[in-house]
Formats: C-alpha cells, sequence, structure tokens
C-alpha cells in the first residue's frame, strides 16, 4: 500500500482529475493522503496546461473524513495533532486560495473532513445516492474545522443540524442546503462532471484566476470596501487582452481566442 | 396570574424543556417573561444535568412578541424602554451563549421577538400549521432587534420579504427560507422535538459544548482566523477523554460511555 | 435617441416607477443611463411624497448589463472605465442607501450589471419567464462587481455556479437561489409588483427608513455590536410618534394614521 500513490492526477484537455486513491480506508485524509493532496494543488498552481480541476474518490466512498486508526496510533499525542490539523486547514484553503475552479465529484458517503472538502470547492456534483454527515459528534469529537467551510455554504439552522445530530443527509437534503450544486444519476456523474469541468476550462484561464481571488476576498468585506475592491479588478481585468479580445468577439460575433494575458 | 410561573421547567432525560407560560396573552415578552427566561437560562447553564434545551410556548401560539400593552403603559418611557430591549438583546444573545442546544418547538404563531426567539434557537421544529411574521411594520415600530436573528439564519431577499410586508408566512415557507429545520403534523410535534432532543442529549456534553461555542465564535471571523482558531479547538478536543474514548468506542465497534471531560 | 430619456418616472400613490428606456439596447447600463439612474436616485431621496420604488425596463428585456459598445468605442482607456464602475458602485450602494425600499420587477433578461441591480434591490418579483446570468466569464471579463450584490444575497456554491458557467438560470432556479422574492405570470408582473410596492407604501415612511437602514448596517456586524446598535434604533423608533399610534391603533382595533415622524 505505501507504494500505491495517495493521490491519482489525470489531465486531459485542461481538466486535471485528482482522485483519491486509498479506498480500502474510503479515502482518509491522513498525513500521508493530506500532504499528497498539498502537493498536487502546488503542481496544478504552477502548471499553466491545468485550467480546473475535479476532486474525486476511488472506490466506494468520496471521502470519510480523517483517519482514526491513525488518530488512535498515535495515541492522539498533540505534536501529531497539531501537524494533522495545520495539514487540513491548509489544504481546505489551499483549494480556496488556488486560482483555478476547483469542482467535486462526490459519489458514496462524503462525512466530516469529506464532508468539508465539498464545501470547500467551487462547485460540487453529486451522484443521486451521495450522502454527506459531520457525524464528529457521535464519537465525542466534534467537527469543529469542518463547520468552517460548512457554515460559509449553507444557513445556520442547516448547518447545525448536520452538526448536533451527525446524521447523514441525501443528495436532495444537501441540494437543498445548497452544499452542491446537483445531483445526477450514478452512471452518469463522471460524464456530466467532466463536461461542467470543459465547459469551464473554455474559459480564459486569466479571467477564471482574477475572478475567483475576487471572489473569495470580497465575501469578507463589508459593502463599501467590497466596491471599492472590486471596482479594481473591474477596471484591471479591462486592461488585459482576453478581455478586449472577448468583448471585440462578442460585438462582431465570432467565437473567441484566449491567450491567457 | 402573578402568582403563575412565567416559565414553566419540565426536567427529563437532561432534556428540560422550557415553557413560556402566559398563554392569555400569547406569551409575550413582558419585562417578567424576559427576565423568568434569563434566569432559566442561568440555572441551566449551571446544572449539569441539564444537557439539552427545548423551548415551547403554553396555550395556542408560541410567542407573539413584546407586550405592547406594557409598552404603552409605560407610556414608552425611554427608561422603560432601554431596559426592556437591554434585557432582550441579552436573552437572544444567552441562547446563542449557552454551552448546550437550544431547540424552538413552534406551534401558532411566532411573530416579531417571537420569530427572534425561533431565529436565535440552534435548531428550530414546528407544527404543519404554524406561522412566522416580523409584523413591527404595521404598527409604527419595524422589528429591528428581530432582524439581527433572521438575517443571520435566512437571505436578504427573504428577510426584507418578512420585514417590509409584515406579513405571516406558512411553515413551508419557513423551511424554504431556511428559519426553520422540519415541519410535522401538529399532533407529532411534541413526541418529534422530544425525540430530537434526547439523540442530542445522548452525545457528549463536553463536545456539544465545545462545538456550539466554536460554530458561532468561528462564524464571524475571516476564513484564516476561522482555520487558526478551529484548528486549536479540534486539537483541544481530542485531549479530552470523551474524544479519545468515542473513537476507540468506533474503532472497537462497541457504543462509548461519556465521562463529560 | 439623446433626446429620449434614460430613465422613465412615473409618480403614483406613494410609488415611483423608474423604468429603464433603452430598449433597443437592453438597456444597457451605459455612463449616461448610471448617471440618470444615480439623478432620479436623489431626487426620489429628497421627496417625500416618494415612498417606494419599482425598477423596471422598457422593452424586451429588464437590463443586459454594461454597454459593451460603449466600452469599445473608449478603447478601454483606464480613466473611462475608472469612471464607469465607480459610477456603477455608486449606484448599486445608493440603492442599498435609499432610505426606501427598491423593488426590482424583473422581466426578459437581467444580465450582468442587471443580475447585480435585481440582487442591489430589497426585493424583487420576476415574470416566469425571466431568466438571469452573470455571463462576463464567456467575454473574459468576469463580473467581479456583480458578485458584491450576488453573493451577499445567495449561498456560495450558487453564486459560483452563475459565475463560472455564465448560463442563464430560470425564474424557478432564481427563487430556490434566493435572488427573487417570487415569479408570477407575466402578464400579471405589473399588477402584482404595484400591488407590493403599494402595500409597503401604506407603512410608515419614517419606520421604512429606520428600518431598511438598520438591515444594511446590522447585517455587517458581529452578533454583540449588532444587537448593540439595534437596541438604540428600537428606543428611538419607540420615542417616534408614528410608532406610539400605531402601538395604540393595534390595542385599539383601528387602522393608524401616519404622520411620518
Amino acid at each position: 500500500m505505501n507504494d500505491t500513490p495517495y493521490v491519482l492526477q489525470d489531465h486531459q484537455d485542461g481538466v486535471v482529475t485528482l482522485t483519491l486513491n486509498r479506498p480500502q480506508v474510503r479515502n482518509a485524509l491522513s498525513q500521508g493522503m493530506l500532504r499528497a493532496l498539498l502537493a498536487a494543488l502546488a503542481d496544478i498552481a504552477a502548471n499553466p496546461d491545468a485550467r480546473v480541476v475535479v476532486l474525486a474518490g476511488a472506490g466506494p466512498a468520496f471521502c470519510a473524513g480523517h483517519d482514526l486508526k491513525e488518530l488512535r496510533a498515535a495515541d492522539y499525542a498533540p505534536d501529531y495533532t497539531e501537524a494533522l490539523f495545520a495539514d487540513c486547514a491548509e489544504l481546505m484553503q489551499a483549494i480556496v486560495a488556488l486560482p483555478k475552479p476547483v469542482i467535486a465529484r462526490v459519489h458514496g458517503v462524503a462525512t466530516a473532513a469529506g464532508a468539508q472538502l465539498v464545501a470547500s470547492c467551487d462547485l460540487a456534483l453529486a451522484a443521486a445516492d451521495a450522502r454527506f454527515a459531520t457525524p464528529g459528534v457521535n464519537i465525542g469529537l466534534f467537527c469543529s474545522t469542518p463547520m468552517v467551510a460548512l457554515s460559509r455554504n449553507i444557513s445556520h439552522k442547516h448547518a447545525m443540524q448536520m452538526l448536533l445530530t451527525g446524521e447523514l443527509i441525501d443528495a436532495d437534503t444537501a441540494l437543498r442546503f445548497g452544499l452542491i450544486n446537483d445531483y445526477v444519476p450514478a452512471a452518469e456523474l463522471e460524464a456530466r462532471t467532466t463536461a461542467l469541468a470543459r465547459q469551464i476550462a473554455s474559459k480564459s484561464p486569466l479571467t477564471l484566476a482574477m475572478g475567483k481571488q475576487a471572489f473569495y476576498r470580497q465575501a469578507e468585506l463589508p459593502l463599501d470596501q467590497a466596491y471599492a475592491y472590486t471596482r479594481g479588478v473591474m477596471v484591471a481585468n479591462l486592461q488585459a487582452r482576453d478581455a478586449q479580445e472577448g468583448i471585440n468577439a462578442f460585438i462582431d460575433k465570432r467565437p473567441p481566442t484566449w491567450c491567457g494575458q
């Protein structure tokens, strides 16, 4: 098992699919898995051919959260747990900070830090039979880091329902809560996610990078500061060749050709 | 009437049911009622046997908001109104700050500060015929304190619809807005709320306390600070005996035994 | 065309309908249009007979966003784009700051800054066949100012879906996202919006002004500061003659008579 890569990477037409590859432990976010994901995101950030990321899981589940056996084997030592949750928080913020859209492709269960991964991605598509939970309360360990991503995506009452009961919710409830963008028949999940990823990969990568960064930054500002900041983003975006090309192409009724600048 | 307690308390299996007990005035939040609720919450905070709180109303309504006759009898004197809204704001924040989950059990109407109570609780179950409003605009007194709790639970457009029109919304609309977690047939409301409360009361009280406190605190922080804070909460939670017991029990496939430490 | 007013104003029974009046360019927010709207809002702010504003569009669409041909004609010059987005941000914030409710009445398409107008209004009613998009990503110019209003009304995943795909959503999806309050058959849109506007115009204008201002201000504060602030608003509101009249009328079971003080 130590020879098996934690994360599989597949590059196709600008779309990088990262597949968590520890199906026998339902892709638990062990220290090794967290660091492999961080390394993969760093590669993607530096690779201009990588335009959109799909995050998926091998085997029966998307991701079942942290590796509890590793936690017990480490005897819950503060040194280990501090490093573990530092890596975990870094990973979740790296997804948000990555200047490329990240789509969660969720099947089976996404629980605890697995649900946090879904919430941290920009978009999420799920199989109709996928289920979601933040069940830490059942094992005495409240999902206090998952709640950060959860509560920035769904309302307080919905988040508290998941956090206090620890119960699984189905895809329809996850859609109603706003945790996912849509669900589709399991057999169509991969094709539908790829189609969405390719659609977004056809946009100007410069524009996507400016827009994603601006989104999460302005969301934390008061209204007047958010406008002062995004006004500047618009003015800067309009100096880019891709914006001028895009507007000219739109007016001239021809497809644009992006140069990424 | 002065001999009747404002609030009835019932303790059973770790669940404390607080029943607003002025049915003849639809449980109006008079100064006496606000202070009785504050005293009850202080008792509950100090009582280790109280694990989960259910907030309910006696008679035909959950709560119809402030006591308008008391306001008029006081001739709208600033001293009185300042004290009244200080108590009210303290109560709503005491619900949020209580280190134990609070569930609103809503029947009849929950209006003005009554709707604020619902929004301030961690969870809310309603009867299918329950209705909700922030109707202050109809009497020249905008629901400016209720809006604080409302707008932290439901979206701006939905909150503004309630605040500007003052109209009653039904349970189905309240569910769609995210003001309540679910509604059930009126005849089942008490049993279903008790079942939910007992389910949550079966969790580690230490874990519930850490988790609830962390939730509302992190919700007000920027993403990086929220993660810096909750990472520390996770590490601290893992040092608790309940977390180690919970994880060990989960791995060993046996039920956990909480010690509350 | 230069003689045609950019914005038509119709005053009736306290309701001012502002109609964007460049149907041939789908009411594009050119510099002239932005400034005409700003001037109209300034007039309305100063006019005590204007109690509620309805924002509508002439012709086949509500508003298709910025005027791309004007942008190209200006050769994307920084001086021009800086002034344009300063006006645009000022307009959106003027809607929020206006001490009178503003209702968007949406038909056809509301795209880019047109969708931003919808999100910036306090309430929005749409025709059943109305559609919404933030399609800037398709022309290399991410909708970075529209996202400010969008993300203060709808959840992150929903906003990102609109921003990253640029696709049109229908009225039912806009309702589910919380971007609009309701949709009605196109033939009923005008009558239904007028009825809603008149209902709100029948409230005390003083109360509406205090409440709307308080709403957006408290929404940006932490919970304790939000309560400290709104407690004061309630106490001040209760000193107003309209509040005392409203409460007295309610207790005495008669309709109130507002004096606006």
